[in-house]
């Protein structure tokens, strides 16, 4: 029988437990169920609602469950539909009618609210960790290649020299706004619905805030009806995580980029490539190539949790046990996208010499020499189609613009003189790019010192 | 040493050999996997490329593989990565040497294209005769309630009385669109990519077409590249799996509506519904709730497929190992979903006597009274105004229409006359439509017989 | 001659022009993008790199500009591509090569990036109000409604009666939820971008914090790379609208479904429903039902904006033009969905009686009888079934639970005596609920207070 | 007052008006609304609903309002709310009583079903002949470009030499797909719903066959409730679409890498790049990126029509109003991209030296090596060895395979004779890759042969 079997007759289809129970992913919220009864019935004592040896019954036959579970001897039956009747069902059969009281002035409304805030708190810590890791292995890597010299890109087409140190630094801020998002997503999670009840709260005198600060919640939901029909947190939560999906999907796709032979910018670890069945030559980017794809699971996960949602009438509704496998998935690959992008930048090596080369073809110095004209006083719009005449000229010349002479150039624009070409080499164009987040070596040297600064404080947030 | 480490001197970490591996989904496409290997290998002998004996001896060991997985006692090892490298390790493992040759004018990316081919169309003819099972039902419903007359609804605002048995027919003809998709997703399916070998197709004399014969197929890829690149019948079958759930959560929805209180058109059976932890008197449609929260991991399913594809360059990358788990997840929530749709409303009870009184109240028949006037010669927008006014009269009277006097009517319009009782019945309204499709009880007999008609041909399909 | 054409020979093809052209709808953000010239200008002249003259005749050209604009007599020629060129180009012809100065040490792709920021902060502002506007109309209803009953639901089953203020309350906090995000999203777009330039910085000695200063902004970004490719700001904001779009889905499905003639809760006004061309009764909810669909395009807004950021490689690409339409389409959306929300909730009529009755009807105090044994000492579950056993009784008698004899209750649980009847009125029900955020009158009363006190801190954010 | 105004009293709000309006949008649909309306006025007329007279006169008032419309002339009000009122409020202007004849057995719901039927048939069409002109110009492209070859890609790495004609034919088979799907959904928008009516049908004795044959349908809708509520055809075309938008998004991928400086494949044309407002030196292949960044919309169409359906009762609801926006968008964005991906191919030019040299570094013919020892009776997994051994000493020592003297080779693996150096060749490479579906010459010219056939076909189907 049901532990909500009183006004039934007929038992529930075979097909009907199977289809609806969530006890096969929903175990995995053992812990915070069990924490969070523990936390209930402390507070049930309190207030007495319960005496002490009721209390201490319940508690110590919970530790039980909690370790039969956590080493895996506890016999899970599919029948109890969710984790919160396997626990309280066997709690029952083990200590007999006390454990009845524990579901005193809760429902499993409230409770598996509760079960997923604490879930979620908890993964939002690992996650930021995580994240952190791989911001400190983005700041090493730039450390470790301070003077390598890249072509920038925009559209694909090299656009102006830049740093490789302040291109991989762009990924760090990125990641930096991911944190912020972790830290937003943790306050939304700070609210404890239990005391909900069902929907209508409880006629039993309970406390609440006691409840709360013994889980480390700082506020209450505020509404018993709100309590338990929001997941507000869940979609927070992988919209956030959508975004880490795009920012390491991008990344993945460079280091893809980047890997190829045409590119031959860096060269991929073995321990982190895999090679063909049939190819004996391959190594191939499995692990950007499985990073960059996963990204679309993520987004599904938030389109799922989405859709569940849309148009659902308050307040609980059996649409709403969707929210955890969508969680799960999203909390999980997330996090191993995280280690497998840090394990990927760790490993790769820097092909330096592939990279300034690059720079130097390609003309990425024509705003250079644009600037240069402005310099001379030249409005920018004409030393823009000054520059971009030398280039059309080099391109049928196949030249690189310092390979004009000077009379060439003054045949383009009389305001250019023999210095023009000091402002044509790669690393004087990096050099030179000083405005405040620009690519010259002193100001990206600020951005790592800026960089240690952020990871400290994110290390107190979480 | 992984089958393909030849130029490796590192071992893949161990993060990413978990991180990369499909094995621990992929592992239930091994039927499909042998099945074409059995097929290659037989194909390989007739061209000569191997020995009767060498294609014996794979055959036995395949076999062996075969059962051993089926029966749950194959040792799989995740070091394997996927499915094909487990069943091909071990075979050259049993076999020795010779085993090797199995492999001769393939690669993972025409195999893996393959099993996913044979997988899907295999559990398109499982869907397609679920989609029949539940469409017989709704003819049985149909055929159960013929004279129960509900109102219509649009806008959930009792629009006109309809048969009950029509509104349900609605959906078997959504259903049966859904049958044609699958009918074209098999079609589409229907192309061996075996034979595309990496992306270039390969230099041994193999017989695409005699495979194409063993396994069912009646085409062939035409293009190598495309061979191992396309991916289209999966999305191809995750949309036509959206509308299956779009359709299952409408009816869902409705039947959640019409199981409440205040609606009270049905009773669903405690079979098939699930109690409260904490309120006594619930009796919940879960199973409904269910069906419908479920559309949400389909439309997810798509959106993650579709992202993985999204400017993904040919021909086959990492990514595209993604295609599986999500193309799993619809599979088995479209089907339990129907399974589950089936059994909500074959268990359910239809209390006609609340959709009758439903149907009487509301002023359902005020677009009779309207045609009614037309019949008299009055321009239909006059007298749908005439309705109107009559409609507005009654509301602030607290009446039905058939409560207005003959008097009353004239001083709407003189060209109401004492006929007009005749068609304000609701049993009236429902046999006066009477044009093709519409909701009368003759028509709604022939749409019946259309539906088994239906049923018998969709069978021929699969 | 584009402004970029230096190096073409060739005229871009017509429908390449409009195909890539943005002008039709980017021009929406000419307030934006000649607000950050100016403010460009300002700092230009401030760093010497043009004079007070120059920045002056470009200055009163911008203004003339941005009047022509706003008035709608600017001739816009879609030849310009985008609101930069277009302003840009006529700033030449009128003040010729000194407006060519106007485009040193910045690209479109800063600028671009600039005129976004700006836009969305503005445009959360005003979100942000119509949101507060909202909130205050749900505080309204919920006054004008105090001591209203209803029943509250979950399954779309009749639960435990609620005050209907409770109830509305609940979207009170949902709304909160929503104006937090709005404020985290404010945040995230103060970080200036200009000065970034085409990715690298600037050779040029600017002054982004001066610019940042001028235009409100309190950071800037930090790397230059970054500061051209973050679109983050808008997929936040996106994600943000999503909830926001699930919040009035959900009550624009409870208005339909109560403003159904079975449920019969509310009635609309007539200014905020539409008939029917052919049926004369109806008075629909399109107003709830265009809010609840619209949801839609606001998920298809979210999904679009992250699969063009999907796989991109940095820094800017032409894909990201798309961010535009569907930002605004968002935006759009949204705003006028609240204002559609708080304009239907704000004319629609309560019908208390038909929600008391219903609250009566339907055991929705079978929980009070549960928790009335549980006062007794009999432990909740065995509480839960004598509840469940009595609504079995009555439903096969017909009868409400207070209909029961003493000597019938006495028969199910000896427990029972003649007080029970007190605790299965409705209104003793919503009393007895005092938990915190409980749907008692005091406690509800509490929670409008509380509701005021966020009104007037949200009010201090924007 | 609205043609629906009998029973209200109050006035529609005007903000409601414009919210609920979908003239603006709608009118679009102006010249399949009136062929729809002169169809259905055809069949009145032949019914006996109307006289001749009657009949003309309603049709010539009717081809006014169509030519006025076309020509721009048309006063629309937007109070009209959406086109159908539009025309048919402007009859009854024109004509007086007999206007209001028109909507004799018919609604709005059957109505707008009907338009959106035939404008979808008609862009089907349009997009059919869009897919075949690009099919004709990729093998326009193919048989340009006959003996060029290029390196196969798997996960961006040179996988195996293949003809540039071979791979650009790939996409020629995935836009044989796409047509596939264009004919099943023209197929599915073959049904009339007109005589649907409200929902249940109409008492009037109409011949729905008669309208169906009018208008080129093959079928009508069988159940009138499934008739307005079936939105089933657009989920379908939204899905191909997306497909395309998938298809096209990675030809653009693929242009974009072939068009950087480090792959320098191919040279797009000037006419299809743009250049920057800052670096004089870019010539940036928007057009493609625009493409690539347009799947984004589309995928967001989808998910929107979506979410819209998820859920909704029957029949008619007015949150399907959201159908049209989004379907226009992706009729239009498809269409669009189609002509530009034309474009782009038919306009760039094919770096056939820089192709060949790729595929001639990289060890793009380690496969050949492999496949060289299984014809010498290696088994295929030690090929596979030997051939990465090979590589691998080539990596060490900066060579090509074919620089391996005959004793290296033979110290790697004794099977190994002087001919292993005629199999080292990328042109011997791919004319030896002579399965069906392979790469060959011969079989690229076949595959050519069938394109064209398919073709042909493809013409007789639209």
């Amino acid at each position: 029988m049901k532990l909500w079997g009183g006004r039934f007759e007929e038992r529930t289809d075979k097909f009907v437990e199977e289809f609806t129970a969530s006890l096969p992913f929903d175990k995995r919220l053992f812990r915070h169920d069990i924490r969070g009864s523990v936390a209930h019935v402390t507070m049930l004592c309190k207030c007495g609602l319960i005496t002490d040896d009721e209390a201490n019954t319940i508690k110590d036959a919970l530790g039980e469950i909690y370790r039969e579970m956590e080493s895996g001897e506890f016999p899970f039956d599919l029948a109890d539909e969710d984790i919160h009747m396997a626990i309280e069902r066997t709690l029952i059969d083990r200590v007999g009618v006390v454990g009845g009281k524990l579901h005193t002035a809760r429902s499993r409304n409230d409770q598996v609210a509760l079960d997923l805030r604490l879930f979620l708190r908890e993964e939002i810590a690992e996650i930021a960790a995580l994240i952190v890791a791989f911001q400190k292995a983005l700041v090493e890597t730039a450390l470790n290649n301070l003077d390598v010299i890249m072509p920038g890109y925009t559209h694909l087409q090299r656009a102006q020299p830049v740093l490789f140190s302040h291109h991989i630094m762009a990924y760090f801020w990125m990641l930096g706004r991911d944190i912020e998002r972790m830290h937003f997503c943790r306050e939304q999670t700070d609210r404890l619905p239990l005391g909900s009840a069902a929907l209508a709260g409880t006629t039993h005198p309970i406390d609440r805030e006691y409840v709360a600060g013994l889980l480390g919640f700082s506020k209450i939901c505020e509404n018993s009806i709100d309590g338990v029909s929001d997941r507000d947190f869940i979609v927070e939560f992988l919209s956030a995580a959508t975004l880490i999906a795009v920012h390491l999907s991008r990344l993945a796709e460079e280091i893809i980029i980047w890997n190829s032979s045409e590119f031959g910018f860096v060269e991929l670890s073995e321990k982190y490539t895999t090679g063909s069945s049939i190819m004996p030559q391959k190594k191939n980017p499995d692990v950007a190539e499985l990073i960059r794809g996963k990204s679309g699971r993520v987004f599904g996960d938030l389109i799922g949790m989405l859709t569940v949602l849309k148009g659902l009438p308050l307040a609980y509704n059996r649409d709403m046990q969707e929210d955890k496998e969508t969680l799960f998935d999203a909390v999980d690959t997330v996090k191993a996208c995280l280690v497998a992008a840090r394990g990927l930048i760790g490993t790769m090596t820097v092909n330096d010499k592939a990279m300034v080369q690059a720079a130097e073809e390609g003309f990425a110095n024509a705003t250079d020499l644009a600037d240069y004209l402005v310099g001379k006083g030249v409005p920018f719009r004409d030393a823009h189609r000054t520059a971009g005449e030398a280039v059309k000229k080099c391109l049928v010349e196949c030249k690189a613009l310092a390979d004009l002479t000077l009379g060439e150039f003054k045949a383009l624009n009389k305001a250019i003189s023999e210095d023009v070409y000091g402002v044509l080499s790669v690393k004087e164009s990096v050099k030179k790019r000083v405005s405040s987040g620009g690519t010259s070596p002193k100001r990206v040297a600020e951005q790592l010192e800026t960089a240690k600064q952020v990871i400290e404080r994110e290390k107190d947030w979480f």
